[in-house]
């Protein structure tokens, strides 16, 4: 009888049981039960693909409502991030593209611009609800504290490419309109609009856009 | 002169470097500079009065649009919570009285129902989206998990009374409404109304009410 | 040949590797070897009931040497608390009903009177070892804070009624009286003798007991 | 005007914000207000008598009631200690001298008998209370679990000496004898006659010791 | 009399006590004595270039006899990134230049090769000091967990350029060179000659360089 | 079919989720996995003597080219430190026997001196590489914060002997030495020659020493 499994304990601060813990994606094929995170690979059958990935420089197909196109590198793309609490992601803009809001639960994002002009932004908590948003040009660097909503904006007429790096290995994306809008199923139409103080049927219109 | 401070530490987790570390709210009123936290009173000045509060039986007023009324115990009520990773919170809600979608960016919260009846769900991050819901009773608990965003509605004709544990000294709320249609300065309406797929008119209209 | 486990990593802190890993109780009915913590339940599986739970309405049963009572919901009433961080738990006191001396290893509890009046306290750590105590009543707050002895007593001739919240999902109960002197086997008379200073067959009288 | 301070975060895990945090007790003469933990001392004036302590081979004088004499090497010895969670004690038993029940809120002890011969032990928590001790010789090594109640028994009638290593700057101890019947003010006659299920003169008894 | 401080906490894990906590740089010009971190700047005064660095895609200059050149991002180029855990940095490598052996005490480097081809690599810890090495091409990402000792070199006849993500606000960098022998004052030629099993001579000439 | 595993997940922090969770050896035998850490042995089937070592009185044997000898004492040694975060070690030294430069990723060490005279250092990060020493006596403690490289010496005619606590199960040693000189493969002979500002054929000759 084949049975194994994919067990892992997680590392949020850097002081694992060994020098590294890389996912063994074999393990997890066979797997009957979902564990926290990755069984460990076997020290001695790691190998140097095991902490890579290539293809980064690749520009992701931003023609998509929103005009943008995300490229993670998770420790579902490296399995040696297990344990490592790091992530990097590379997003392209279409003119004028954007991430729409989000927020990573588990993660802040340092993100920088490799190539053009976006406007970037992030809310704070109740009660301020203040934005703190700036334009970016090539070379600039901000900042997302973690659990913030955040968004993104090409404000160029050309293509824009920027690399961020999160602090997890699985960060983790609730995209605002998804979870609100496009929630499988619906939240009650009542609540929404209680939320939102709109109409029922603009509720309802927003949810079928979803 | 006068001079004094506000410093401090956390603990996320249980091992501070003493019994406790109680806010010391008087060197706040003469700070200079924020901190991370509170400095801690002088333990021999410590009393019994640090570590409690009154009136948590006394219902909040739900006279406003949501029909709801949140009371908060966090270190801003009890000092001594400083450090020590946990708050409670007393909800009052009026009949379909609503606690629209939000989420707490640093606290799991659970929550059991005092009187009433209640609607309560939260959402899953990408790509599911999915809502897991479930009308509670009284004496009934339920979990959501920190990050994600959740609501809560009385589904019955009385008033409903919750009680929540959050494992933070400051939880922290992000109402998505606020966040999102309501902040200060707005966010672009043009990067809303791809967000939620609508026309940026419904989109000023929402934001109008906030 | 059935095999399978019951594995989990825990969080202290609120930032794990998914949104949930609900405890897979069917998985550890088949476990060999015990591990720390639950197995996650497949999240496809996952549903409302594992993250709720019903009858914390309902009075314990005080008709006990201590007229007290606890019901806790922890992780060992819902599954989805696993790596979540916190618990409930309510307490019954028959008139004069005594929770005795005792501690959380693992977690900082904070309580609300719901019905009746209290008086609690705390013992601060060696050299002070100073009572921190209070009388309280309906809708007072006080915080026991993490690894202090503690204790409650009802205070008044009717029943009175607790919930506390504590940011663990296994805060753990050490009872002094049970630790001391209830030991299987039991401390060495002399040991207990000498720690408090009475003679070994006082020791023996109270071990009897226990 | 003079005014200073003594401010300072903790590091539970070593993932500290610089290499080290020497604590600046000059600060601490002068501070107002207490802190959690001691300010960085200026790396520049840093020597390495901050990384230092004498004496840890000479013994302590064990001609008290119990035995037994602690020599401990916390950060309250050695300011370099402050952020790097970890310490050492030294402890000396005359014949037959007891480290009565006790526990450390803030760390595990490792603990190695350089001379003689020691019965340990350490009492497990509710439900089992299960003693686990054992004879140790010297050379022998024993671990007590973070928060487990334990003690250390002179089992020879020549003088014994052991040395613990405890993962914390500052572990804390609660001695049970103390915190229970020597607290300052008294707990109740009337719950401690409950806890240990005694009469009352008995505690009173006890308690006029403390 | 002019006092002010500087005093901060930082949050390894995304659970800080705040939305975020930036770094006050004017609090620490007037301070007197040396923090863990740095105090927060008020709220209220924060703005949007406290999140922001700028300069990002300027080559550094690599004129020197390694061949490289760092450009980090941490709190001390955006001080809000204090308690958030994480940073970039950029390096330049003129053709066959090197990074050489050093480690991060308190940060895992994930590495992305913007331009060139770069040989890299790290060894495991004792007793194995296994070499894990990978030839990277443009768009190649690599992993160096925290602590371990790891390295760079231009493969190539052109400039390259990586950018890397690193987990903490502060990782710190220890060249093995510069500690071993370039430390101030030298450690005893003696304990390096037995180090690495050469005559003292060849240590010295060593040191000489350094 | 036998299949079995071995499974854990760490504590760094002393908040585990049980008392303890000691690891399973036999378990481990028969894992087909490897995973971070150990699974934990029944409570029911454990022993004082899985928490117990013998021999810690027993001197190493430093007949080797650097004079010293190291016994541990981590969960390899004792498997209830399994999730408890501490660990001690022994260490021998023989007139003049050293232990030559190395560091801890993950530990912090307090070292105490049984016997003898002992030269101790550590090397502070970049960019001070400021060497901090001190010539130890019998009685003497001094701690190597985390992470940080450093070195022991006896400067005595005599041996000497060491006892140190670690703050982790299981700390890792990185001897600078093996690391850089003595990987599998060896690092590329330019990459060393650089790193030392020497020639070549001097990092071969030391290469082949190790």
């Amino acid at each position: 009888m084949a049975l194994t499994f994919c067990c892992l304990t997680f590392a949020v601060d850097p002081a694992s049981l060994q020098d590294f813990c890389v996912a063994d994606k074999f393990a997890c094929l066979l797997i009957a039960v979902k564990l926290n995170g990755f069984a460990c690979k076997n020290p001695a059958w790691v190998q140097a693909n095991d902490f890579s990935f290539s293809g980064l420089h690749n520009p992701g197909n931003t023609g998509n409502p929103f005009g943008s196109a995300i490229t993670p590198v998770t420790v579902a793309q490296i399995p040696a991030l297990n344990t490592l609490g790091i992530s990097l992601v590379r997003i392209d803009y279409a003119p004028w593209g954007v991430v729409v809001p989000h927020y990573h639960p588990r993660a802040t994002e340092i993100i920088t611009v490799i190539e053009g002009s976006l406007e970037v932004g992030f809310v704070t908590s109740n009660p301020d609800n203040r934005l703190i948003s700036k334009t970016l040009q090539k070379g600039d660097v901000f900042v997302f504290p973690v659990g913030l909503v955040h968004f993104q904006r090409n404000v160029g007429h050309m293509n824009a490419v920027t690399i961020s790096g999160l602090n997890s290995q699985n960060p983790g994306v609730i995209t605002i309109g998804n979870a609100v809008f496009g929630s499988k199923p619906d939240i009650s139409t009542d609540i929404l609009a209680k939320a939102f103080q709109v109409d029922k049927n603009i509720v309802q219109q927003i949810q079928g856009k979803f």
